[in-house]
């Protein structure tokens, strides 16, 4: 239940493993062992195998006794820098905590896997390894946006795993995203906007107008609603669920709404540390201050979802701390919980036979298994 | 000094005249007025041209002593709704409060338009009755965002006069976002950036690529420092005065971080009101919400510019009040004063003359009456 999201039940007895980078991201891998820690306390029916650096893990892992049992060390010499190029990555990833991370994935030891490091080069590796969806020509990066929907967020894709996207990649974005909003937030009809720079049907660039046709075609066999286009303003709404664009726009929007939110923030404490009198009303005002940035905090919807792969990969914030680590985990578990892979395949799969038959996200095992109650395809 | 930009000196006794659209905003020609009214007040030497229903803004200027001698009206029985296309008012916007507007600039009886109306259609009636200066291939709309630099804003453009634009479009949005910033925030050297997913020279599409170039070939010869690629996140930085992009990137960022301020401040409200212990803390911290708010308020940067064109054209946001419109007004009249459109214009033509001589914004007929003290070229 960390950050909040739909908590789909799980039968009992079953464990779900995770497979974490503990390298790689800001804050090394003490902010990922203390996001681990504070994940198994929230949920008692999580594993992890974990990779990177064995010697300073064991001695990090030492430390917190609630992890006893919990956790697989899988040591990895190298380690995936920020600066790293996707490309090399690529040809000579091999022996980073990042691949070993995705290769559990890829081995089926673990259902999900969760790292904070650099971005594209984790995408590379994940593409190299895992392979996109039969039926899919871009992957996206999915993520939850702060809103004013009763559950508190939109998702918004692609945030950035391509920089471009023509109008079939924008149809595939709409379905994986409207599966996504289905099993991570529980919605069972989510409502998809297309972005653009005005509502009206003629605007916008031509890949846009063709896109507009397909997702209105595909609503229906696609299980969603299609409201057309939307605006950024429309981001935060309670008028739309799914908010679909190219990586370049998207990528952009997310950082300019961050930017946006640390700017009021950091004027806010000015004008509440300015003087003495503002500094007595910061007082009064704290618990209202902390409500409000709890409510606006990035860290409870830490985690982007790249979908379109055969597995499921979370990427975390490069500068997650505990906290923001322990959220992007519970995304992690929750997706897992949810048979989230099987469910986008067949939807994936099912879209590609272009709505020929009663399209379902059901995988095929789920509803042999008669499970899934609780959460909606 | 509405809005707190550089007000550069102007010769004594010089009047500057600027046309306005009535009609067309949300908030219909009241507001348009009430906003004359406050100009007035804060700038002794601006007259007006006001466009639209003569009845009716007769009545309404009849209540404003301080408007007796200023504005002289001009009669438009038509109005560009917020509906129209541009296309159709192309071609049938003859009659209407706007195209009479954009006329007087034309015919130089004043020297910068107004207009809260329909933004395509102001930029339509635009493009062919003022048309493009020579050598520029799309003109932009640059507007003002909120930042942490000493000015209090940064420069963005394009804000969507186009969808797209071409590397050579980018470096020529630099250019004129350059010269805007020397006299519209009194920078002498305004740092560009130019935005893309990431600052690494190897990311982004490849027109952002050339644009790159382009930029670093040019900076001397445009007297800008070129700071390479910027993220979404550097938009209210101090680290950049003017960010380049697309027309679509820049009105998605624009509303993005629109939305984004609007969220935080319901939020912000709601807390607020969430108790009768936070509602008490409000009034202790009124103060300094306001102050925010005040810091915050877009009415303070209304206004986008059209850069480009024979003729300076100020869009203000459709639902400004009389706060919003003399915000508006107080930038066109700074942009008169500074013989900005002169400026702009030499500088273009120079830079189309490939850096050949040395290029300055200074104007010929600036230069030559030797005014232009306390305004950076």
């Amino acid at each position: 239940m960390v950050n909040g999201l739909h908590t789909p039940a799980t039968e009992s007895g079953r464990r779900i493993v995770i497979s974490v980078d503990a390298m790689g991201g800001d804050r090394g891998p003490a902010a990922v062992v203390a996001g681990l820690a504070l994940s198994v306390a929230a949920h008692a029916d999580v594993d992890f195998i974990l990779h990177g650096k064995e010697a300073e893990l064991s001695r990090l892992l030492a430390k917190e006794t609630g992890l006893a049992g919990r956790v697989t060390l899988r040591h990895a010499d190298r380690i995936v820098s920020m600066q790293d190029k996707p490309s090399q990555v690529m040809r000579n990833g091999d022996g980073t905590s990042m691949w070993s991370c995705i290769e559990s994935v890829k081995q089926g030891e673990a259902k999900v896997a969760v790292s904070c490091g650099n971005t594209g080069a984790l995408m590379a590796i994940s593409m190299i390894r895992l392979r996109r969806l039969p039926g899919i020509n871009r992957p996206a990066i999915a993520s939850l946006w702060p809103s004013r929907n009763a559950v508190g967020f939109n998702v918004m894709l692609d945030m950035g795993a391509d920089v471009k996207a023509e109008a079939g990649d924008l149809l595939q974005f709409a379905m994986m995203g409207a599966s996504y909003a289905r099993n991570g937030l529980g919605l069972t009809r989510p409502r998809v906007g297309l972005l653009n720079v005005g509502t009206e049907e003629h605007k916008g660039r031509a890949e846009l107008k063709e896109a507009h046709e397909l997702l209105g075609a595909a609503a229906e066999s696609g299980s969603f609603d299609f409201i057309g286009f939307v605006e950024g303003s429309d981001i935060p709404s309670d008028r739309v669920d799914v908010i679909v664009t190219d990586g370049f726009t998207g990528n952009v929007a997310l950082k300019t709404g961050e930017g946006t939110a640390k700017l009021i923030s950091d004027f806010l404490r000015e004008e509440f540390n300015a003087s003495i009198f503002s500094r007595l009303a910061a007082l009064f005002a704290l618990g209202t201050l902390r409500r409000l940035q709890r409510r606006m905090d990035p860290r409870r919807a830490n985690g982007g979802v790249f979908l379109g792969l055969n597995g499921t990969v979370v990427k975390s914030h490069g500068s997650a701390d505990a906290t923001g680590v322990a959220a992007a985990i519970g995304l992690a578990r929750q997706l897992a919980a949810a048979d989230f892979q099987d469910r986008l395949a067949a939807r994936v799969a099912s879209a590609a036979r272009a709505g020929q038959d009663d399209a379902t996200d059901k995988a095929p095992s789920d509803a042999a298994s008669g499970s899934g109650g609780g959460t909606t395809e």
